[in-house]
């Protein structure tokens, strides 16, 4: 978090990075961004992808990727989505060394959907509580052996990492992210802002029950 | 609407135009895509733009328009975004034509947030009833004296337009088009994959009291 005038939540202005791979989710990624986007001034953006340049979404729009995963320094927010092109990533050696690196520059790692597959096989979640997407839970259950998987939740935090269910959830895990950089009020207002109805209860989940999980 | 093999719902493919310029609000377009995406094969997405190429967001991401708005052809859906883009694009007198030519070649038209500022300086919305952002719906309504402005609505479908209010309302609109293209059971399918709590009912509207509208 770069303080540029005094220890204030309003002269803080916070870094947050998105990284981009063939096949991610339009709303995981989009969706947590217009969120914080909407600290305006307190807030820098960054697209991140292993090779910089045109990344297809699953659904099939284009985003620009600006910056190089492995070129990333500190940042306050890394920010990875999920989608079917997580299946293929899973198994890329050099991208989940890149994704490991980058959450270790970064004060706190967040992830929407099956996101939290690729933190898991990068190796960053063992032995910590996480979720995920509530229709691709066995798999991504199967990529994380070792970490403490939570069927029912919103979105679960877990130190530094904030990883959320499917989709839609990934908005309401960023309104917690900012409520944690910055304040309760803040969250609030973003949501009013964006005439979005906050699920802020991040125990709240009614798709594990709708999907036989618990 | 390309009806391959039968008059039933589930052999429908659909494309869905989005209008892309500078300084278009990230949510207004991608909440709305995620819901039509997840169609899945029964809808194509095609990006367009005034001029094709790299359009930045209000925001700062940056999407590909692949397609020139004034190459379309007939769309079964046009979704025009908000954003502070619009505060330009109320005074380009040929993208208001583009726009208005488009919105006559397709069989919906969908607005959202100050989205409907555009079609109602395209003259689209003249006797129709609309609503749009209701932190700026005082500028919206300028723009549009002879609209029906409709202050407390998630979403207003008059004919074949639906605008919908600020920036998330869009995904509510979304789902709402896609059960009248196809039906109630696909537009609640499509909200439980992405695990979204659909405010399916288009007068629920409380930014319009938060706002001091009503």
């Amino acid at each position: 978090m770069t303080d540029t005038k005094s220890s204030s939540a309003s002269a803080t202005v916070v870094t947050v990075g998105t990284l981009l791979f063939d096949g991610f989710e339009l709303l995981d990624v989009f969706g947590p961004l217009e969120m914080f986007g909407l600290l305006e001034d307190r807030v820098r953006l960054v697209m991140l992808a292993e090779d910089p340049g045109l990344v297809r979404s699953h659904q099939g729009p284009v985003a620009l990727a600006d910056s190089a995963l492995g070129e990333v320094r500190r940042l306050d927010v890394l920010l990875v989505p999920g989608g079917m092109g997580t299946r293929r990533e899973v198994l890329n050696r050099e991208f989940l060394a890149g994704l490991a690196a980058a959450a270790q520059a970064s004060a706190y790692v967040s992830s929407v959907c099956t996101g939290s597959a690729l933190l898991a096989r990068a190796g960053l979640l063992d032995g910590k509580r996480a979720t995920s997407n509530k229709r691709a839970f066995g798999w991504v259950k199967s990529q994380g052996p070792k970490v403490d998987w939570v069927a029912e939740a919103r979105w679960v935090e877990d130190g530094k990492f904030f990883t959320s269910s499917g989709v839609a959830a990934g908005m309401d895990m960023a309104l917690g992210l900012i409520e944690r950089l910055f304040d309760r009020a803040m969250s609030e207002e973003i949501a009013n802002r964006a005439e979005y109805e906050w699920h802020s209860d991040r125990h709240h989940d009614p798709f594990a029950k709708l999907n036989g999980l618990i």
